[in-house]
C-alpha cells in the first residue's frame, strides 16, 4: 500500500510518500480502500515529535480520520461487505490508502454524504458531540460559548449545540470567521482581541453566562472561561493550541459549583473507540443524513502534498476541515 | 428565642448572645428546639465577613447543622410531630435554641444515634457522599485520596469511601491524625510536610493513582492531585483552606481526561437542599443506622462559648467534628 509516513520528526519536509506491505486483517476487522483522510493539528504535532502514536498504530504514519469503501473482510466480521461506503476514526495510519479497522469501530457513510464531505465529519463532530454532550451533559435551552469556532471542531460544535436549540455564542480571532459561523446557525460573535470575552459573553447572556464551554484554545482562556461561566457550567478542555498553563481562581471553581472537564479522543481503548463510532452511527448519522448538521469543507489536497495541507491546518486562516484525496 | 449573633465583623470575641423573637413558622415548614450546633470553619469565614449569608437566612447568626427535637409544626406540614428527634442542614442561624426548616429539609434521627453524634453527621458526611458519589460519581474497587483526613470532612470521607470498598489513601499534616483515621478505616497515610504527596499515592497505588480525589485543601494541592490522578480521575473540590489559587497543567487535565469539579452546599436553592436532606435520609442514615459509618466528635462546647469553639476549630488541632451544647 501507499502511505505518507514521517520519516523524522521536524518540518512538512520530513513527510514522504512510501510504499508498504498491504497489513494484516485480524479476526473481527475490515481493510478499507481510503478514499478522503482529515487532517489535524493532532497530525502535526505527531510529525514535530510530540505526540507519538498509541501502542498498536503505525508509528510514522499520521491520520486519525477516513472515507473510503470496504476493501477486504476479515474472518469472524459480518458487518460490511466490499464495496460499501464506511467512514470513522482511526488511533493513527489513516494518510495511506488502506487502513484495517475494527468491523464496529466503521460506520456506514449516509447517501446523503459524498466521500469528501464524509471524511470532514468524524473527528470534528464526534469530538464536539462527545465534548457537548457525553461529557458536558448540554441540555436544550442552555447557553454553549465555542472557541476557535472557525475551526473543524468550532463549526461542528457550533452546529450541534444550535440541533439542541442552545442559545450559540462563538469566538474566534478573525472577524470574517464569526461572519461565516452565522450560515452554520451561530447567534452571536465575539471577536477576540486580547484573550477577554467573558464580559461580551454576560453581556450578550443577560448576566446568567455560558452552560457549557468547548474551549479548543486552553491557556488564559480557562481563566475567562471561568468568568464567564454560569453556575454549575462544564468547561470541557479539548484543545491547547493557546498554552498548556493556566492560573485558576479556585473559588470561582467552587463556589459557582464548576467542573472543568478534560477530554481526548485518541488515546482511548478500543471498547471507548468503538463508543465514539456509535455515537457517529446512532447520534449524528440521523442528523447528518437530514441535513441538520453539515461538514465544512476548506480545502482538499493531494495526499502527496501533506506536508502542504498541515502547513495549511497550522496557519490557522482556513474555515473547517483540510482533507488530503488519496 | 436565644442565639449567638455576630455583631460585626471580627474576632472570636464578636460573638455574643442574644435574645430574639421567635421565628415565625411558614406554611410546610417546622420549628426545631435545637440540642447541639456543628462548628465548621464557614463560621468563621462568616464571623470574619467573607462569607456572607444567602438571602433568606439571618444574616448575623451563623450555624449550619442541629440536632434536636420538633417544637411545633406549621401549616400543610405532615411529616413530624411535636417531640420528634430530627437532625439536618441549614443555610445558616443554627447557633440559636430555636430553627425554622421546611419539613422536607428535616430527616429523622436513627435510634442507633444520641443527639450530641447526631447534630456531628449532616455537614460532614452529606459534603462527603455528594463530593465523592453524586459528583465524583466514585465506584467500588477505585482508589479514593481523602485530604485532611482528620477533618470533619475527611473522617467522613474516609468511612465513605471505605463502605464502599475502596481502597482509601488519607494525607495529614500531623502524623497522628493519620494514625487515629486508621480506626476508621483508613488504609494508608501520607504526611505531607512540604505540599508533596503524589508520589507516595503513585507508589501505594502500583503506578495507577487516585480515581477521586476529596480537595478539602485547595491552592498547590490541587496540581498535585493531577500529578497523582489515575486517568479519567475526578478532583472534587470542597475547601480551600490551603488557599485559592493554583497553576494547572492543562496538558494534564487533557490528556488524563480528569474533571475538576467545584462544589459547595450552602448556596444551593431550596430544592437541590432537600435533595441534600434526602441524601442523609435515605443513603446516610441506614448506614449510620447499622454502624457502617460514625460520626466522630471532637469536642463539645456551650453554646455561649461558641467563640472558643471557633478558635478550636482554627488550631486545626482537633480529629473530627466540634458541636456546640445547646
Amino acid at each position: 500500500m501507499r502511505a505518507v509516513a514521517i520519516t523524522e520528526p521536524g518540518g512538512p519536509e520530513v513527510l514522504r510518500e512510501v510504499e508498504r506491505p498491504d497489513p494484516e486483517i485480524p479476526h473481527g476487522h475490515i481493510r478499507v480502500a481510503v478514499r478522503y483522510v482529515g487532517v489535524n493539528r493532532a497530525d502535526v504535532l505527531q510529525r514535530l515529535g510530540g505526540y507519538p502514536a498509541p501502542p498498536g498504530v503505525p508509528a510514522d504514519v499520521p491520520g486519525l480520520e477516513y472515507s473510503g469503501v470496504v476493501d477486504a473482510v476479515g474472518a469472524g466480521a459480518t458487518r460490511f461487505k466490499p464495496g460499501e461506503r464506511v467512514f470513522g476514526l482511526v488511533a493513527g495510519g489513516a494518510y495511506a490508502d488502506r487502513v484495517v479497522v475494527h468491523e464496529r469501530e466503521a460506520v456506514p457513510v449516509p447517501p446523503a454524504l459524498d466521500d469528501e464531505a464524509a471524511a470532514a465529519v468524524p473527528e470534528a463532530f464526534v469530538t464536539a458531540y462527545d465534548a457537548l454532550l457525553t461529557r458536558g451533559r448540554l441540555q436544550p435551552g442552555e447557553n454553549v460559548l465555542v472557541h476557535a469556532c472557525g475551526s473543524g471542531v468550532g463549526t461542528a460544535g457550533v452546529q450541534v449545540a444550535r440541533a439542541l436549540g442552545c442559545l450559540v455564542i462563538g469566538t474566534s480571532r478573525t472577524a470574517e470567521k464569526l461572519e461565516k459561523a452565522r450560515a452554520l446557525g451561530l447567534q452571536m460573535g465575539v471577536h477576540v482581541t486580547r484573550g477577554l470575552f467573558a464580559d461580551e459573553v454576560r453581556r450578550m447572556t443577560h448576566g446568567r453566562g455560558a452552560d457549557v464551554v468547548l474551549e479548543l484554545v486552553g491557556g488564559s482562556y480557562v481563566q475567562e472561561d471561568l468568568n464567564a461561566a454560569a453556575h454549575r457550567a462544564r468547561v470541557v478542555l479539548v484543545g491547547l493550541t493557546g498554552g498548556g498553563h493556566v492560573d485558576v481562581d479556585l473559588r470561582m471553581v467552587l463556589t459557582r459549583r464548576v467542573e472543568i472537564i478534560g477530554t481526548v479522543l485518541r488515546s482511548r481503548p478500543i471498547e471507548e473507540k468503538i463508543l465514539a463510532a456509535q455515537v457517529l452511527e446512532r447520534n449524528l448519522c440521523p442528523w447528518l443524513a437530514a441535513g441538520i448538521v453539515r461538514p465544512v469543507v476548506d480545502r482538499v489536497f493531494a495526499l502527496a502534498e501533506a506536508g502542504k495541507a498541515q502547513e495549511h491546518v497550522v496557519t490557522n486562516h482556513g474555515f473547517g476541515k483540510v482533507l488530503l484525496k488519496v
